[in-house]
């Protein structure tokens, strides 16, 4: 049988009980041209909360009924395509679903022999390319700039800390709690760590970007993005890559007060959406890859298990209770 | 004598009449290498509010029992100054004050046979180089764009809005009431204006510009910029000139709420400070200069008299009692 999350309801803050509903359905049969995947691994993103809203953004709302939006990785069992044959690991969009029959439109064959499954939707997938992107296209460090990063331990911002030392900046990273900061610092060699449960985020900044910020990667808005503003240098870059202080409030989202800062610091705030670089991903998967492979780039996975426990993981993203990248194993053994 | 106008103390708020002092002192006499300039216009600008704060900013601010910054042109009446002989018109930063002695740094000359002084502190000074630099190097207008600009009606926005026109774009002005806006669109050649005080900007943005925005140029900040932020196309650049509905805030400044449509749309926010132009003003004032003697471009002052009005006449900056670059004539006849 087929399991199935389907969404049920827009949640108004934080997804409950009611918003997505598990159906278990028969597998679907491939039709001609298209093939069976069974997946293995869904990805949990910060980003699928705003899929679920009702509003005009980079792609549409997940309508009521639908199968959850969700990146995954799973194998080829059928195949009635010319394609891929059976066997074929492939990352796509397969939504929060244990089958998926599809023509593979959206579908890449990844290659288990460099990288088991979880990273192709982690560092060598989405979060790693919008690390990736968003930093150097979009941030344009240099070499000695300071990087600050929020959601620094997150599948994004642990590569886009790492990414910065690599191209011979100081990292410096915002993360919830002693532990993480620590992974952040001790594990994959940013040069500072900023603890925004137990310290203050300003006296932090002053503390760990002496000469102030060059580029602010922010994933997560609100105060933290106000205290980072306060401390731009002159020129300075700021990718908005998300905003996940907000992305629950049942309020008006919180502007950052801090704007004008901008102004004086002649500095610029710009939208990163990485779908628009779907036509590098190659270049961006290779590069990562091959820093992997001299361990320069280390990749971190959080993995649970059970599709039945789709929203209680899910909801581990907004309440920080994870490390890396958040990934469910939806395949039943 | 020379009355000068001097900072008596920091404002909360509005500047109220304890805020500046006037004092009347004997003419300074100026020194060797030394010239003594008459001024005859203050320029007024929603900046100097900014440079009253004891605030890090992108000038030192001004010092309390200093003259209040401004700039001013003026004529050279006495010179032991090789460089300026008397006679000469000067601009440049001579403060709220009727004389100054100086040797000259930061004031250059300006050809009255080309345009009345007033226009060197506005269209061919400070303001006008704000609109070029800020529209064509932050902006980056394209041929067809839409451009929309707040203080659509002052010495930058006016500016703004006829650059856009001269370079192919649609362009929309927002101004306080039925005057100005006729003003934008009967005189200047604006495509379309709203009036933010008489109806929704929401509304007023959608009707003007059916095709979104690609361009908005901001100089007022608040809930004028939220909402052009909600109506922006993908890629639209938004230059941060300045944020006139905040500066007298007795709280918080009001972030933008919107501002997740950045990311959405892929736009960026830029600040602007006029002063990193400075080796280019040349060319600006010579292609705003040609624009005006082929008359594509128009420049209006709104001239008051007397330094003793020097309060009631700045505090029409905020309360929008001006059209066009509001000037202060200090010199008596």
């Amino acid at each position: 049988m087929n399991k199935q999350v389907k969404l049920a309801k827009r949640p108004v803050g934080l997804p409950d009980e009611e918003t997505w509903v598990m159906e278990t359905n028969p597998i679907p049969e491939p039709a001609d041209g298209e093939m069976l995947i069974e997946q293995h691994y869904i990805s949990l993103d910060p980003a699928m909360r705003g899929w679920m809203n009702d509003a005009r953004s980079y792609i549409p709302p997940v309508q009521i009924g639908e199968v959850m939006r969700a990146g995954s990785v799973g194998v080829v069992t059928k195949s009635n395509n010319g394609k891929f044959a059976e066997g074929t690991v492939l990352s796509g969009w397969g939504g929060v679903q244990q089958y998926i029959a599809t023509n593979g439109a959206g579908f890449y064959p990844v290659d288990t022999n460099l990288a088991p499954m979880p990273t192709y939707i982690g560092t060598l997938g989405m979060p790693g390319m919008t690390a990736y992107f968003g930093l150097l296209e979009v941030g344009k460090p240099r070499e000695g700039d300071t990087v600050l990063v929020s959601g620094a331990a997150g599948a994004v911002g642990s590569i886009v800390g790492q990414i910065a030392k690599i191209k011979g900046c100081r990292a410096v990273g915002i993360a919830g709690g002693p532990e993480k900061c620590a992974y952040l610092v001790n594990e994959l060699g940013f040069d500072g760590a900023i603890d925004y449960k137990n310290e203050s985020v300003s006296k932090g900044i002053k503390r760990e970007c002496p000469d102030g910020i060059d580029v602010y990667f922010d994933n997560v808005g609100g105060d933290i993005l106000d205290a980072a503003l306060a401390r731009i240098n002159r020129g300075a870059r700021i990718p908005i890559c998300g905003a996940i202080s907000q992305y629950n409030n049942t309020t008006a989202i919180k502007g950052p007060a801090n704007y004008l800062s901008l102004l004086v610091n002649r500095a610029s705030m710009t939208g990163l959406v990485v779908l628009d670089y779907q036509d590098r991903y190659m270049e961006g998967a290779m590069q990562m890859g091959q820093w992997m492979a001299q361990g320069k780039l280390k990749s971190r996975e959080d993995i649970y298990e059970g599709i039945e426990n789709f929203r209680e993981t899910f909801l581990r993203l907004f309440n920080g209770d994870k490390m890396g990248k958040l990934v469910l194993k939806v395949k039943e053994d």
